[in-house]
């Protein structure tokens, strides 16, 4: 696996120039072999506009058992700075405040910030030793060229055991983050400042939807936004999300706000097998935008490339504090938020109050107002999605995401009112595909 | 197991009255049966001299899954103020922050205290059913006697695995206080405010070594102290560990305090199987003093009521958190507090690093002086413990707990100058009791 190339790299690197280039990573480490070579270890470069080709050696397939794209996707959200103040993948000292604080002080008494998920690079034995002393490690594409840079490298131990155990609060086999990018991965973690050369593409349609949180705080500027409510997705947008949206604007113009901007921010990373894929759930939100559900002046559509943990209290944090740090001050958080069911018990591995008391708590949140999530339902009376009233419980059906993608793979509509029915012909389509693909494969 | 018992209850009840009764505690829940009669319900009683019964009716045995001896620890702490601002066992907001963050936020944005390891009581189905709606709960001791009440409590669910989980960072069967006191623990935890009655004793002819934090400061202020400086351990001092002593005091005279006092706090209450019972070790301590290893005149032993967990950086948070609410300033932290091997697997189950970094960056214990400890060793040269020296690394040798213990057992010296031999012999005599008590249970 690990080869050695020479590359042609830039140096000095512009950080966060806009261009278009490869998409997936992976960690490159400065070859010991050519110590001589080794000019990463410069002092870190100033940006600025011409660049001065030097040749360097590099090994491939660093981090390849980590899972090749969330080492993208991290990449990612560590260069547009959603994880500010951190400045690249977690040293020791960061991790081990995540894992046990879920934030990290601030120099000089300036109190906390919160970080209540590991972001961590894992290496394994081999990779460490090729890396040794050096200061700076380089990150690879598929391709061969070098995405990244990691600046005074950090090389500690990698707890899986501990890490999963703190993170999720279960040990449990079969969560799929872990299965995805910790059980395989090696038993060393690298930290750094990372420097990205050139910003991340996926090229795959709905790069114009990846606003960074600069991109975004420009755009509520631009619409002269003075309140900015997040909502945080994994599923399509159904009518009672939409009622709470809509609800929570108004609310906002109660409270005295003029133009209270809603960011629809669906997670854009990894999600488990049984999730609605990317490109459908932006195609079913834009139906949802066009068949006015929600209202397209007062809405945001953009993609919050973290990938999805699915570790529930811990997650929440994650997910508030990084829309924070895109210039949201309000957070609307539901029923069990980044929950699941547990993977070898019948019941959900969180209380589902759980998210919202702990967000509450959250150290390093003090500042965000958190919205409570009112639990809406199909109100069988009135045909519509309503915020539930016991008082009349049994007039309510409550639709789960399980049920919603039940009904729709097997062709069965939705209550009337449930979707908008241009959202809903999206997720129709896309189980249609899925059965078409798995017939093919069947009969072949 | 739930017998109804009438007895008479002091009210209003005189918190932290000097006095000398029961020992072991267990809990009881006002009756439903009885609504009329819960006059445990009444306002928070104002400490005053003069007692006036009432009937009440309550159950035992309510916390039994929770290992009697256990709660009554925990009733000791916090009725002591060890734990404090805690006011009894945990409510839910009090456990979720311990759990996830460490520390619990103080009203009015005061900041946070740190709390890293829950302190919870733990009910079962039954016992919450009979609770009912009742305010207020009492915890009866095994003769019946109540010895405290919790006031206000709230009942809410106990997912022992995560509890396990982000505590220890492992879900390993074979944690020694998983075992004692959670497993068989019931799926709920009680919290509300401790008014425990009278003061907790054991009777067990150490209870003059059980200052109470109070009780501690008063005997600082008494010799003078201007630094004190805590030695927590679970195991006989040897000289090595006198040696970190006497140099901590030495650095603190050096730094110009001008009489520092060191608390030698043994751990008093659960430890595991293998680890040196109380009585043993108070013993060994005495003889410490006694042989002038450690100054009499400088030194304070007493006992810390807590339960170890061995949940090594979440515990050795909590352990200099309590000693900082008895007044030490200075905490003195060696390789791998609070830690132990891994229950199923043949490592350290932390990183013996771990627990001083992560002391040194606890919310809440911004203040506390961390003093690293050196690592002593047996020189072979000097023939005693001394500060162990890379550049002649084959000098020393490395005498374990466990190794310490296979000496004592089979009666075989460890090297002159290990420990003071009045010390040592405390240590051969209690493995000799041991063994005549196996060889006659083996004859029996």
């Amino acid at each position: 696996m690990a080869t050695t190339t020479h590359l042609h790299l830039p140096n000095p690197i512009p950080p966060r120039l806009h261009a278009s280039p490869p998409a997936r990573l992976r960690a490159s480490a400065s070859s010991l072999a050519h110590p001589s070579r080794l000019r990463l270890a410069a002092p870190r470069p100033r940006p600025r506009h011409g660049r001065r080709a030097m040749s360097v050696t590099v090994r491939s397939s660093l981090i390849d058992p980590d899972g090749g794209a969330l080492v993208d996707l991290w990449a990612h959200v560590l260069a547009e700075g959603w994880a500010s103040p951190l400045r690249g993948f977690m040293r020791e000292h960061e991790y081990l405040q995540s894992l046990h604080f879920n934030c990290i002080r601030l120099p000089d008494g300036a109190g906390v910030v919160n970080m209540s998920l590991p972001i961590v690079l894992a290496i394994g034995d081999r990779e460490k030793e090729e890396i040794g002393a050096s200061p700076d490690v380089a990150l690879q594409g598929p391709d061969g060229a070098v995405l990244a840079i990691l600046r005074r490298v950090e090389i500690y131990p990698h707890n899986k055991e501990e890490r999963i155990a703190r993170t999720w609060g279960t040990t449990a086999p079969g969560l799929p983050y872990v299965d995805e990018a910790i059980a395989q991965a090696g038993n060393w973690l690298i930290g750094g400042d990372l420097e990205v050369i050139e910003p991340i593409k996926y090229n795959d349609g709905l790069d114009h939807y990846r606003l960074s949180p600069q991109q975004l705080r420009n755009e509520f500027d631009k619409r002269g936004a003075d309140a900015v409510f997040a909502f945080q997705l994994r599923n399509p947008v159904h009518n009672g999300h939409a009622l709470l949206m809509n609800d929570t604007r108004r609310r906002l113009l109660e409270m005295g706000f003029k133009n209270p901007i809603l960011l629809l921010h669906p997670l854009g990373g990894f999600t488990k097998a049984d999730d609605v894929p990317l490109p459908v759930r932006m195609e079913q939100h834009s139906k949802v935008l066009e068949d006015g559900v929600l209202d397209p002046e007062t809405t945001i559509v953009s993609i919050f490339p973290s990938p999805m943990h699915y570790a529930g209290p811990t997650e929440v944090q994650w997910h508030a504090k990084a829309r924070i740090n895109a210039g949201a001050n309000f957070y609307i958080v539901g029923r069990d938020p980044a929950g699941m069911g547990h993977p070898t018990e019948k019941r959900d591995l969180y209380n589902p109050d759980h998210g919202k008391k702990v967000l509450s708590m959250a150290p390093g949140l003090e500042k965000l107002n958190i919205l409570p999530f009112k639990v809406a339902a199909y109100d069988t009376v009135a045909k519509q999605m309503a915020f539930f009233d016991p008082s009349r419980s049994k007039d309510f059906l409550f639709i789960s995401g399980t049920k919603m993608r039940a009904f729709a793979k097997s062709g069965e509509n939705p209550p009337d009112g449930f979707m908008c029915p241009g959202g809903w012909k999206v997720l129709v389509d896309y189980y249609n595909s899925l059965q078409t693909e798995e017939a093919a494969v069947a009969t072949v």
